[in-house]
């Protein structure tokens, strides 16, 4: 009667969900048990500290939290902002606006720093915006928009800014996580929120977050409750720490597939993953290149896992992507914001990330080209 | 090397999650697509048209909300309460409460009318309470931490009493769905929010919620913004309608399963549905009272698919549990609150709301009772 649903296939190379391997597919699908289950507890710390390794840190809150990406950014900043706190935001695409609505509908007095889509953050304009004292000090780590990452050197100025301000320095870390480096303790990074459909090749519906210590500091001292029930992480890290005290019922079999989908990561060695990640970029952006194709980003602030190209004069954006998901069952993205309509999003994550992916591409865009 | 986690067999009575029928981690498992494919989008109007079925309404804004039961919580009050705004709630249990506590964060003067955990709502009291002008008065239609459920003669005094006070009709509808009627239109109701991972018999991660025209001009009129960016109906509304505007990304696996879930409902039908549940539980209750067992709710109040009963005197509430898991692979839930270690809560949800399953658990009691 009611009719199933059996999805087309898709290689999808836009800006997330990548495809999900087999594996975390099969674990997806693997029979429900109770929230307080021994064995499902026991889960929840091997997620953990797999999490820690993923985020390269020791940082004892870290947990996926059970809402897709924005739900981490929305959880993260409930509990560190409260009303009247300053926060200053280096913007250099939608999500760094994102990141800066959201502080401000929590009634943060918000300092944007807006700096150029495509390109890195402008340090020197964010320090002169940095009079006084802040609460955070925020950024975008992968410009989902625009396929631009951080460089650390760009993260140790945010450091320092932070230091010389009395702030958090939080950073969304989306589509890097499990793509490219994070090394949250490293680059002294004190909150950060991700997505699992991204470089972690799982399913969205989860958002890995993590707090350092002095952020933990923060959210105790705070004056106001945090005025989300769902999102409270003093209620919620009672949940996952060892008093299990009930809050909400943990998304199960998602947490099966995060669980599997860091276990590859892991498996297959970080430093592995992100150079695959490198080179399969470097080699779809060479060949964008020798089309004549324009990247959007420089070479030196190139996000690997997401690839910007301008598109080319003549070609209609959404004809053309409507005929590589039909006739080549390719997704990619399209632009967003003042972006729309100027440039195609290619993601190579996860198990995309290999060469022979990015010539399927290359070869779907030749075709489609003649 | 990374080790994949395999869940031990269980069956799942307690208060949900219970077993995920076969079909529907079938679906769970299918292979990821994009969140704005063509193919994607139709299946969201298949879930919105078949969620309307489950909540016998025709309101244009009836959607899963990416997160579990209580992020539709989150997600209804945080549009529907601005700061200040009067709030009654008639709390008979756990669910009561923390509905009158996450208005309380939003801001809302809360009037909480307390009852009897174990009873039905005190209709009097309630009314007796509603002096005034109230932006909503809410309930919990079936209170998970005691198994009852409010009458439709106990529903349509609440309607009475919004109606007297010019309140929105509010109510919490997590272990009802799909076991029991709910009857948005019929009933009155203004907004609601369930879960997946009860009746529905979908693993936990979405919360559908549903608002009527009234709700949505109460939504319109705010004079502030929502405080929370991840839960704002506005821009959510926005995705799952026409215009399909991007917010966040959708968890397209989990919204697999539910759309899975929900056509085995309405393949069975409802009414036969909910028979099956009724008929299920009354086995139940006989068995255990027939076994001298107390049931904690009178007949009159029963929640179908939740029976809760008190601990025979002499009986380890936490050892017992512990060997009928272990012994028996069978998972009962405890009390919540003032009734931890007084009372057990056993759920016959979904496939799991037959004769031959309540059997399944008597038989078990009464090796253990030996």
């Amino acid at each position: 009667m009611a009719s199933s649903f059996l999805p087309p296939e898709r290689l999808l190379l836009g800006p997330g969900p990548c495809n999900t391997p087999r594996e975390v597919l099969k674990a997806l699908g693997r029979p429900t048990i109770g929230h307080l289950d021994p064995a499902f507890l026991d889960l929840m710390n091997q997620v953990r500290d797999r999490l820690r390794t993923l985020f390269g840190t020791r940082n004892e809150l870290t947990i996926p939290i059970s809402a897709t990406g924005s739900g981490g950014m929305q959880a993260v900043l409930s509990n560190l902002i409260e009303p009247g706190d300053r926060v200053l935001v280096g913007v250099h695409g939608v999500f760094g606006k994102r990141f800066a609505d959201c502080a401000r509908r929590l009634g943060a007095e918000v300092v944007e720093v807006e700096c150029t889509w495509g390109g890195t953050l402008d340090l020197s304009a964010l320090s002169a915006a940095a009079e006084g004292r802040f609460k955070l000090v925020g950024a975008v780590h992968a410009e989902t928009s625009t396929g631009v990452l951080l460089s650390p050197s760009c993260l140790g100025g945010l450091r320092e800014i932070a230091d010389r301000t009395g702030a958090l320095l939080v950073l969304d870390t989306v589509t890097s996580l499990a793509g490219m480096p994070v090394e949250l303790d490293e680059r002294g990074v004190d909150a950060t929120w991700s997505g699992t459909q991204k470089c972690l090749a799982c399913p969205p519906g989860l958002s890995p977050i993590s707090l350092s210590p002095r952020a933990l500091e923060v959210l105790e001292a705070r004056s106001t409750p945090v005025t989300s029930w769902y999102f409270d992480l003093s209620a919620i890290s009672k949940y996952w720490g060892a008093e299990r005290a009930y809050h909400h019922t943990a998304p199960i079999n998602m947490i099966y597939g995060i669980h599997e989908a860091m276990g590859l990561a892991l498996s297959e060695g970080m430093d592995e993953r992100f150079e695959r990640h490198t080179k399969a970029a470097k080699h779809l952006c060479a060949g964008l290149e020798e089309r004549g194709l324009t990247l959007l980003v420089q070479e030196s602030d190139r996000l690997a896992p997401l690839t910007s190209v301008r598109i080319p004069d003549g070609v209609e954006d959404a004809a053309f992507r409507e005929r590589l998901l039909e006739e080549h069952g390719i997704e990619i993205g399209g632009g967003l914001g003042p972006l729309a309509g100027q440039i195609w999003r290619i993601g190579l994550m996860g198990e995309n990330a290999t060469k022979a992916t990015a010539e399927r591409f290359l070869h779907a865009y030749d075709a489609l080209s003649r």
